[in-house]
């Protein structure tokens, strides 16, 4: 079958999409076609051109014997801007607020649309560093991690708080968590993560951060180093952060449980993608 | 902008594929690229024929005022065989026996290509009926629960087993666990799951099926009807289990400890594959 360039073009841009950050070797469209190299490479350029213009990503190609085309999800400053306001939209709402402050996110983590806008947007922040892993704590920051773990084309590592025996041999660290002030225990299984990884950590929320200072310590035993820390949403004016470095899409304050009120604004995702623009 | 087709088909080939089983307006595209409908339809065409014979997936289109495209995810046979035969290979290694004849499987579960994959071919088995959202149990089922709700585009409801301040108010049930054979307690946020959803369960392993029995126990309590279950692995030769109807990508079987060996089969998803083909 003979594919004219308007059909190699749909193939080859759900093929690159599908596999975001993975070299797909020239040859491999070569022979599907059975086009020569410069037809696929005029084929690339297109698609390179409308991928850059309306902030889907960047498609850069290797030459050489081993060259190949790899897509890399980039969203745009403005597409960044309209899924931090989607995503402040749904938090916003005053029947989250449970007992004791807490915020209700579990429909916003099995939210499937969201979690992969918020993957793209993430995974832009940090799409110039070199990750192998993202790391996160169950059960909540699981969804995150998967969306974001996707658009990198990276493992993810579950951090549990619970011992299993699905899990073989583990290397488990003390925390004090924050919020309870207990001395609490996390653990992840050695297989999960290589020795000396570079890793992401994410998370759905940032309190006082004891969690995240726990993951940091993890993180050390397996001599993997921390390579940014990224959360949904941070609650504000918590002092005595053990790490200062991270960002967050949103920020909660003045948690008033008695009116059932509370306020939201835009997190530092915004000033670190814009940041990261003007060095590109 | 003036858009040429070849950069409208890559466009909208992104557009579709980045939001399955969502219905986009014929007015989205007539705006953005500010041409007529009848352009657009044939640009639709187009995709639908690479889609469909490449086993990319089903494009629909409705007419009328309130028309639009939808892209439903849906693999093909051979591909199904592919993503079976992958996910065997990777099983299959002795070193992930543990003790107490347990499998390690997180790494698989961490796997966002593969899982990504799967989720496909699980969207492709029950994408005829109509879900309304993916329901799991914590933590192994969580990513596996995301890779499909993303293909069906719902929502995922986690079961957990403890009862968190973060989740609101709960339902609960008891439960045997067919394998330690304690009674053990699982729970689900009441707003995470609307009252007589049509639910899809899936979940990495299936040994006595205790906690899928749990599951549909839940299910009840909010008038839910479950639609199908679906597992990554199950285990064979086990007897009593109380539900028949179900779909598994692999069967273990044969776990010998001491030998450090296990037989892995394929399960009876290829099957259902066949059969809603032939429906179709």
């Amino acid at each position: 079958m003979k594919y004219k360039r308007s059909e190699r073009l749909v193939f080859m841009t759900q093929h690159l999409t599908a596999h975001p950050n993975q070299l797909i070797p020239l040859t491999f469209f070569v022979d599907k076609f059975n086009q020569a190299k410069s037809s696929i490479s005029e084929d690339i350029r297109i698609i390179k051109d409308v991928f850059e213009n309306d902030g889907i990503g960047i498609v850069q190609t290797t030459a050489g014997a081993g060259g190949g085309v790899t897509f890399q999800p980039k969203i745009s400053y403005s597409r960044a801007e309209e899924i931090v306001e989607d995503f402040m939209g749904m938090l916003k709402t005053k029947e989250r607020l449970l007992p004791g402050g807490y915020l209700y996110m579990s429909d916003i983590m099995g939210h499937p649309t969201l979690m992969n806008s918020i993957g793209e947007l993430i995974a832009t922040m940090y799409g110039r560093e070199d990750i192998d892993a993202v790391v996160t704590i169950a059960t909540k920051g699981i969804s995150l991690a998967n969306a974001v773990a996707r658009k990198l084309n990276v493992p993810v590592a579950v951090i549990r708080k619970d011992n299993k025996v699905t899990e073989g041999s583990t290397v488990s660290v003390n925390y004090v968590s924050g919020s309870t002030r207990k001395i609490e225990t996390m653990v992840l299984s050695k297989r999960t993560l290589k020795e000396g990884s570079r890793v992401l950590v994410v998370d759905d929320f940032l309190r006082a951060g004891g969690s995240i200072t726990g993951v940091i310590n993890l993180m050390e035993e397996f001599s993997a180093q921390v390579v940014g820390v990224s959360v949904l949403v941070e609650a504000k004016q918590v002092e005595h952060r053990r790490f200062n470095d991270y960002t967050s899409l949103l920020k909660v304050s003045d948690i008033d449980e008695f009116n059932q009120s509370f306020l939201v604004e835009e997190g530092n995702c915004l000033e670190y993608i814009e940041n990261e623009f003007q060095k590109a």
